[in-house]
Order: structure tokens, then C-alpha cells, then sequence
């Protein structure tokens, strides 16, 4: 049992059978067909030799496939974690440089590592920091950034850039030089791809073709792009013409490696670990939840942790770079029938094959047509009407989304992410530190109390009654302070106070010594403190503090017996008189 | 009348009269003979030479003077921000090289700016990032880290360190080398100064003294002590004997200094200046509002980031180093009955006499004098009872609290405040990552609905009611998602969902993307999902949304109202069923 929890697949192996081979084994070829462009690309993206991206794409589906506990997640090299992972190392090493593969090996065993030691001290709790805004701001600039960055191979220039400035302007630099058949092939690539993506499926089912069938054709269409661009630098003999090619892959199966151990790289390449492991986190298990929810099963993200660390760690021993769960690469996978993660298993199978067979037809294989492959890809990424939906419901979601944007394009992926992160929570804090505070009075006829700027109600000239709708913690413990003291300042007949606490669901250390605070200053103005409807959870917790000592006045069970006491005859004049005409709206305040 | 906002001053020296001055100069001696020794003594303790604290005593305080809202705060080198100075600058300059000053003088400016750019974009809030267990247990880390670094000044050996162990190691190290006059020195000093703190002001009453009188000779201590051990080297030709003394002082008012100005020098101490800014203005803040309330009067926190900006900028403009309100000072200038910010400006005329025409006396004042003051004021402020009490009231706070001590006392002051900042943040952040949810039932008899673990309530087998306790924000909508899941999951008989919300006070765009899913997944499950007792601003701000176009249920007014629609047999029983028996405690679930 306790093997079955470390090692699901043990789970789904002892009932494996011949039907869910067979889905398994069509969801694989599917998958490989996709995959193959995709890692030859994305290594290209991360600015690692072509066949590093098949490695990447061997081993980690294995160790994946022994450890997730996603059914249908499809792992791999994917477009934003091969961003990162050329600017995490391209600050340590020169691309194409021996040192520079070392560091994107080191960069997979640091990241693998991260996430099995979330996953051991169950710590997926971290991946919640990055709010749905930013995550979707940072993908969205990401796609932009990706997509710039490739024009240099549709173009067939040289070029770089780590931001959409320095991106542009190296193009502009170099956008004379232009190599016209290279262009030609990127230009055709790109439209092919995209009449693939939007045209073809719906043309095949017209044509009566099985829905399945037509799936797969749609999904063949970047390798389809490669044989075809392949097939005519071959023939036409566009090498010659300047046309850059994938050129020499070294056949075989990956090489056993291992990350270098160096202290000072790993310390330098912390950073970029913990922020690749967090991203790729969130992407693989919201995909991995939203498949796992349309079949009723459940995904434990800490197990999560635990498989993208084993597909990283294996990434690591076998030449490969950093990788996670693909979103289009998983939906594909669940489409067309995976029943379990033996699908990764063949996959990694049919790469293998690849890797070992398959490499020197890519010798003519135009960069432009994955850099192709690459941008039709990361602009289906791009969602820009979520900004606008984002910045219509939360202005505080919007900031932080825009700024993960702006930082992403205008200084770097890295620094965009934790600048999204910082500021969510800086926002979070601010939004908290000013809680809504409200004063409250007797809803005529009833023993409610409500905010008297919302409700016909009445309220005592000697009982001030103020409701906080926030817990008191650190960062609004002087708010709290502060607008006690103007409210009781504001009233000079004042005789009580009492903080109401319905939704007070925690005082910590900083509040209670603010509330000490405040019934020492109101006591020296003559003013007494009370409490009421504090939460049981509270109220064992300030048992366990000498508050209750100091308190000058009672922590009351409701309200109504806090205004009862304080105030009798307001109180019960309020109570017996005639109700107020109901109110229309669902308001309730 | 925007004068009189921008510059305090205005609005008191209007009104200013003989029994105010009367008043402010008896302070200002008070203060006066107090911040001499403690000026030369900070000043050495951040590395400096002493006369660069007296230049520190006399500009900023006119500058806080102008522009602070405090009429008590007295502003100067303390010791915390002298500690927090010479960690930053130590790692830019060598002590005693003319870098080393200028560095600070940078340091001071850029703190000034910082607290400037705060006070006018009024981002006082900030300060609320330090919670009172991380304040607390940093200044008593500090406390214990600063008296030990002034040990070797005591034992007359060379040394440093910037962590506890390596001042330790550094101690051990040279202890065999130790000054026998120097050690006697300070021993006496110490003892002395104890003595005066804990014994002077009770034997001075019991001789029937006058209080105020006894205060200032109880305040008087450290001058006595630099006095007699001044002059005891003069007459015991102890200079001679290995008591290194503070030597040369220029004699003379402040000189003009301008900052470096050096773009790589100030992007390197910014991280510090932004600490030393924020917790010399937690420092001072506090202070300045508790003896505020004592005058019922008030604190514009925004007021004294401008104030104490203009006393850092002053700092770096007279040769000085950073600045705060101090403390113990602050207290003695309202005791000593200052009545407004002109007791500060006439200690800055008090300290600029000493400045032209004392400083040759201090040529033999022994530098182990100085330490003893630190090592005495700094240990008032190491409260260890603290410790122990926030322990019991919440582990959560002690463990900021104890991260904080730990890493000020083994890695450094900054790296120590940054630790307890973050691990408190993400200390909150998990705890609202967790909201308390609770399954409610009717309470008999009653339309209430109370936690079905906390009461005896009825429930409906049709419909679960889930109450959740916290606002809900990207932190905790997985959680939610979860939970959610797991009860429809262990439900198969469920028809409906009802979260009840009021302890809501804001879903923000993750949370509400999550409720959307929510809504989807459950539909897909058959059961439909509703809201309840939702207040109003998070109404409001959802009809901004398409949240409610695709909610399957509704969103009801009150819980009652919303299980007299879904089952309206149970709750119809319920209602008319007996009261229980009424609870004794004081909790409200």
C-alpha cells in the first residue's frame, strides 16, 4: 500500500489489459507525431542543440509516467520553461558552448530537485502564489516574447535579445540582410500551420472523414511542414542558397550524463530552478486537474511535485533539459484516448525510435520551419481578451497582471514573474490593511444589526458599535487603531465601544497587542472596550493571552445582548418598533 | 493652510509663547547631555568617527523639527540603525577610509529620499509589513548582537564579525590579549551605569530630591561616566598603558557635504537604505504615537516619513550618517516636558556648542566608555518575556519571531529582517490559503445555521451548506476547489451546494475563475451550486462579471431564505422544531 502511494503506477499496472494498450498505444502515435517537431523546436528555443530536445522527451515521460498521478498529462519540452531556461543559463555560458548544455543539465537536476522537495514537505501550497491574472498575463507576454524571438529564423538573420526592445531592434539591425527563400519557407510554414489549425479539421469532416482520423491529420500538420520544407531544401538544393538547416544530429539513444557539480553553478542557478519548477507546476496540474475532473478522477498536486521531479531528475541523467506537463501536448493526449500513463511510456518509446532511426533526415531540416512551428504554437497561447475581462472585474488583479506583463517584454521572463508574484501580494496586503469597517445599528423590529450607510437602523448615542469584515493581523492593525481613535474622537459622548466580530476569523500576535492598545487609550479617555460575536476558534486563542484581563468591558455572544446590556432602553425601544418596508436588492451588508 | 500641511512648524510657531520656551530648553539640556555620549558612542558603533554622530545630532533635528508631526520624538543616531549603517557600508568600504564616510553620507541621502518618496506617494503602509513579533524579536537581536560586538571595545583587542559567532571567534581569538586598565574601565562603567539605571533615581527620591531633578541626574549617568573615566586617563597617564582613547576630534561646526553621487554606488546601498528607512520609521512611529495619546494627540504616520526624510537628507548634507527617533530619548524629551519640536532644534543648538567648542575634551575620553553606554542601552531593549509570550498565543508568530532572531544573530541584521518580513508574509499568506469552511446545519427552532461540529443543528440530505470563513483570493481557491470536491464527492445523494458567504469579504479574479469551474464541474455532476448571505460591495463587483450569466443556482439574501427554497420540508421542521437547551460558553462558531 505504501509503495502505491509513492509509485501510482504500481496502482494502474496490476489492472493494466489488452483495451487499454490498445487506447494507450493510438494515443502515443499521436503524440509522437506532435512531439517530434515540438522537441526539435523548443530546444532550438531554449538555444540547445536540436537533439537535446529528443532526450528531453525520452527519459522524463518514463519517470513521469512511474510517479504523476495525472492519468493523461503528456510531459516534455514546452515553450515557456525553454524560454526560461535560455535565460537562466544563457547569463552563465555562450549558447552552443559545452558549458552552456552542462548548465541546462544542471538547470533540469536543480529544478527536479525543487520539485521533489516541494512534493516530500507537501509543499504545492507555494504554486498558489501565482494568481490566475498573473499566470496568465506572464503566459501571454511570454507567447509575445517567443514569437519575436523567432523571426530571426523566418527572417534568416543572426540576432538575440532577451526582451521585445532589444528583439526589435536587433531585427531592424539585421532585417536588410534577409535571406528570401528562407523567408519564402517560414512564410509558407507559418500559413500552412495556421490554415492547418483553423481550416483543415472542419474540411476533413466535410469530406466525411472519421472524426478521429481528421484529429490526427490536424495534429500532423507541423510535421507534415517539416517533410515538405525538408523534402524541397533537399531537392532544390536550398542550402546553398544561405537556407539554415538542423544539420548534423547525433544518432542514437541518449547518453547517460550527469549535472555538473559545481557549487557556485547550482547557487547561481537557484533562482531560475525554483521559478522554472513553480511555473511548470502550475501549467502541468491545471491542465492535469481539468482533464482529471472530465473523467471524474482526482489529481494530489503534492504527487505532482513528486513526478515532475522524477521526469526533471531523469531529464538530468539523460542529456536532457528541463521539462513539464504540455497544456495542447496533455489535451491532445486525452483526446485521442490515453487511459493511462502508459501512454507516456510508448511515447517515449516512439521518440526513442526516432532519436535512434530517424535523425539524419533532419539534416535538411529548415530552422525557419520550427522557428514556424514555434510561433503558431505560443500565439495560441496569447489571450488578450482575459486582459480586458481581468480589467473590468479587479483593477488590483489587473495591476499585477499588467506589470507581469510589461516586466516579461521589457526587461525579461524571470524578472516578470517575480514581479507578478510581489505584487500580487503587495496588493493582497494593501487591499487587507485597509479592512471595511462599518458602523452598525438595530434593524427596527429585529435584533439585527447592520451598517447604518446601508439600512434604515438605529443606533445608541452612548454605544458605538464598529463591525470589521477582515481578520486583524500585522498589516491593519494601525488602519484598525487609527479609525477607532477618529471615531471615538468624533463623539464626545461616547461611554462604550464595541468592536463587532462576525468575520474576524483571526487576531494574531501584532492585533492583540493593538487591541491591548486600544482598550489602555480608550480607558484613559473613559471610554470602555467591548467585543461581540467572537468566533470560537478566536476566543480560545485569546484565553491563551492576558487580554481577557485587561479588557475593561465584556465579549458579548451577539450583538443584541452587547446592545441589551449597554443600552436597554434604546435597545428595546428599537426591537418592539415597527418593521421597515423590506428591501428590493439581494443586499446584504 | 497647504503651508501648514507641508510644514507643521507653522501651525506651532504661531501660537508660540515664553512658557513653551520655557518648557522645550529645560528638555533640551536634559536631551542635550543625554545625546552627547550617546552621538560619539553610535557613531563608533557604525564604524564612524565620533564627531560624524554629533554632526548627525545637530541639522536633522532642525530638519525633523520643520517638517515632523511628533512634538516629542527626539531624532538623532540610534542604535539599530547605526548597526543596520555600518553592516551596509561595510561591505562597499573599509572603516576609517574617506570612502567609508562617503558611503554614509550616500546612505543617509538615500534613506532621506526613500522615506521622502514614501511620506509623498503615502505609502506609509509599508511599514506595516513588520509585524510587532518581527520588530520585537529583531530588536532584541540586535540588542544581543550589538552589546557583543562591543565587548572587544571593553577588553581593549582588536576584532569584528558581523555575526554572533563570528564575534565570538573573534573574542576568543584575542581574549588572551586583553587591556587590564581598559577591562577595569569598562567593568566600572558598566557596573556604574547599571547602577544609575536601576538604583540612582529610588536612593535620590528616598533623600527627598525632587523627581524632575532626579531624572536628570539619572539621565545624567553616561555623562558622568565619560567625564570620570576621562578624566582618570588624563591624571593616570592610562593612554600609556593601552586604553586607546577617541583622540583627535575636529573641532568645529558641521561642514557642508554633498553625496557622491556614483549611480553604482547608490543602486548598491538601496536595498539597505529601503530597510533602514522602514524600520527606523517603525522605530520611530510607534514611539512618536504612544506618547502622542498620552497629549490626545495625533500622528500623521505620512507626516513623519516626510519629517524623518528631511532629517536624513539634512544628515547628508552636514556630514552626518542615518537617522531615526530614538527610543529611550524620545521619552526622556516628554518627561523632561517639551511642549513642541523646538526642544529638538534648541538640543541641535546644544550639541553644535559641544560640536565647537567640547570636542578637545573628549581627546581622552576611553572608547571603552562608549561601548559600556551601547552595551547598557542596548540590553534594556533585549525583551526576552516577549519571546515566551508570543510563543503562547501563536506559533506562527514565534516562528517569524524566532526566524528573525536566528538569522540577525547567525547570518546578519539584514539578511535577518528581510527573513522575518517574508516569513511572516508567508506565514499569513498559508494560513488564508487554509480558510477555516465549516458544514453548517439549522439551529431548532431558529432561522440561524451554526457549524454542524459546534452545535446541534439539522441538515438536509439534499442540500449541503458549506459556511467558508475567509475572503476568497488566488492564495486559497485551489484549497477551496478541494474541498469542495472531496464533500460532493462522499455526498451521492447531493442535489445542491450552498457556499454561505459571509465572511466574504472579496473574491478576486482567481477566486472567481475557481467558482466559475466550480460551477461548470458540478453541473457536469448534477448538482447545482449556489451563494448565500453575500455582502454587498462583492455583489456588486460580481454582476461585473459573466460569473452570474453562468451560475446554475441562485444567490440568496439570507441562509434560511435559501433552505426554505431548496428543501423547504427540512427547514420547515426545523424551524418549529424546540429550541436546545442554550449553550453556556461565550462561542459563536
Amino acid at each position: 500500500m505504501r509503495a502505491a502511494r509513492l509509485i501510482p503506477a504500481l496502482a494502474w499496472l496490476r489492472v493494466y489489459d489488452r483495451d487499454a494498450l490498445a487506447s494507450d498505444l493510438l494515443a502515443a502515435v499521436i503524440v509522437t507525431i506532435m512531439l517530434i517537431p515540438q522537441s526539435l523546436a523548443y530546444a532550438m528555443l531554449a538555444g540547445l542543440p536540436p537533439h537535446v530536445g529528443l532526450y528531453a522527451s525520452i527519459l522524463p515521460l518514463v519517470g513521469y509516467a512511474l510517479f504523476g498521478s495525472s492519468r493523461a498529462l503528456a510531459v516534455g519540452p514546452v515553450a515557456v520553461v525553454s524560454l526560461m531556461t535560455a535565460a537562466a543559463i544563457g547569463k552563465i555560458a555562450a549558447p552552443g558552448s559545452p558549458e552552456y548544455l552542462a548548465a541546462a543539465i544542471a538547470l533540469a537536476a536543480l529544478s527536479g530537485l525543487c520539485l521533489l522537495a516541494l512534493g516530500i514537505a507537501r509543499l504545492g501550497f507555494l504554486a498558489n502564489l501565482l494568481s490566475h491574472p498573473v499566470i496568465s498575463g506572464f503566459i501571454t507576454a511570454s507567447g509575445i516574447l517567443i514569437a519575436a524571438s523567432q523571426l530571426r529564423h523566418i527572417l534568416g538573420v543572426p540576432g538575440g535579445g532577451d526582451t521585445l526592445i532589444e528583439i526589435a531592434r536587433s531585427l531592424a539591425l539585421h532585417v536588410d540582410a534577409a535571406n528570401l527563400p528562407t523567408l519564402a519557407i517560414g512564410a509558407l510554414a507559418i500559413g500552412f500551420l495556421i490554415w492547418v489549425r483553423s481550416r483543415l479539421k472542419p474540411l476533413l469532416l466535410g469530406l466525411g472523414l472519421h472524426r478521429r482520423l481528421a484529429d490526427v491529420a490536424t495534429k500532423a500538420g507541423p510535421i507534415a511542414a517539416v517533410l515538405a520544407t525538408t523534402l524541397a531544401v533537399s531537392w532544390l538544393g536550398l542550402a546553398g542558397d544561405g537556407v539554415r538547416t538542423v544539420g548534423d544530429i547525433p544518432r542514437g539513444l541518449p547518453p547517460l550524463t550527469l549535472p555538473p557539480f559545481d557549487a557556485s553553478l547550482w547557487l547561481d542557478l537557484l533562482p531560475a530552478a525554483i521559478l522554472i519548477s513553480l511555473v511548470g507546476f502550475v501549467e502541468s496540474v491545471s491542465v492535469a486537474q481539468t482533464l482529471a475532473a472530465k473523467k471524474r478522477q482526482r489529481i494530489d498536486p503534492n504527487q505532482e511535485l513528486v513526478g515532475l521531479g522524477a521526469a526533471n531528475v531523469a531529464a538530468a541523467f539523460s542529456g536532457g533539459y528541463p521539462v513539464t506537463g504540455g497544456f495542447a501536448r496533455s489535451v491532445v493526449n486525452f483526446d485521442a484516448g490515453a487511459e493511462t500513463p502508459m501512454a507516456g511510456v510508448l511515447t517515449a518509446a516512439g521518440i526513442a525510435l526516432a532519436a535512434a532511426f530517424l535523425t539524419p533526415l533532419f539534416f535538411n531540416l529548415p530552422t525557419a520551419t520550427l522557428a514556424a512551428t514555434i510561433i503558431v504554437a505560443v500565439l495560441a497561447l496569447v489571450d488578450l481578451p482575459a486582459i480586458r475581462r481581468t480589467f473590468v472585474y479587479s483593477k488590483s488583479d489587473f495591476t499585477a497582471m499588467a506589470a507581469t506583463i510589461l516586466v516579461v517584454l521589457g526587461v525579461g521572463i524571470e524578472a516578470g514573474i517575480v514581479t507578478g508574484i510581489a505584487v500580487s501580494i503587495l496588493l493582497y496586503l494593501w487591499r487587507t490593511s485597509r479592512p471595511h469597517m462599518a458602523i452598525v445599528g438595530q434593524v427596527p423590529g429585529t435584533e439585527h444589526f447592520r451598517n447604518v450607510l446601508r439600512h434604515q437602523v438605529i443606533t445608541s448615542e452612548r454605544v458605538l458599535t464598529v463591525r470589521v469584515d477582515e481578520s486583524l493581523y500585522f498589516a491593519n492593525t494601525r488602519y484598525l487603531e487609527d479609525r477607532i481613535y477618529d471615531l471615538v474622537a468624533a463623539r464626545p459622548k461616547l461611554a462604550h465601544v464595541v468592536l463587532m466580530c462576525p468575520a474576524v476569523n483571526f487576531i494574531d500576535a501584532s492585533a492583540l497587542e493593538s487591541l491591548e492598545t486600544i482598550v489602555l487609550r480608550l480607558k484613559a479617555a473613559g471610554v470602555i472596550f467591548h467585543l461581540s460575536e467572537v468566533k470560537g476558534p478566536v476566543m480560545d486563542r485569546l484565553q491563551r493571552s492576558s487580554f481577557l484581563e485587561h479588557l475593561t468591558g465584556e465579549v458579548f455572544l451577539s450583538q443584541y445582548h452587547a446592545m441589551a446590556r449597554l443600552d436597554p432602553a434604546t435597545t428595546c425601544r428599537a426591537a418592539q418598533a415597527a418593521l421597515p418596508a423590506p428591501s428590493t436588492g439581494m443586499k446584504v451588508a
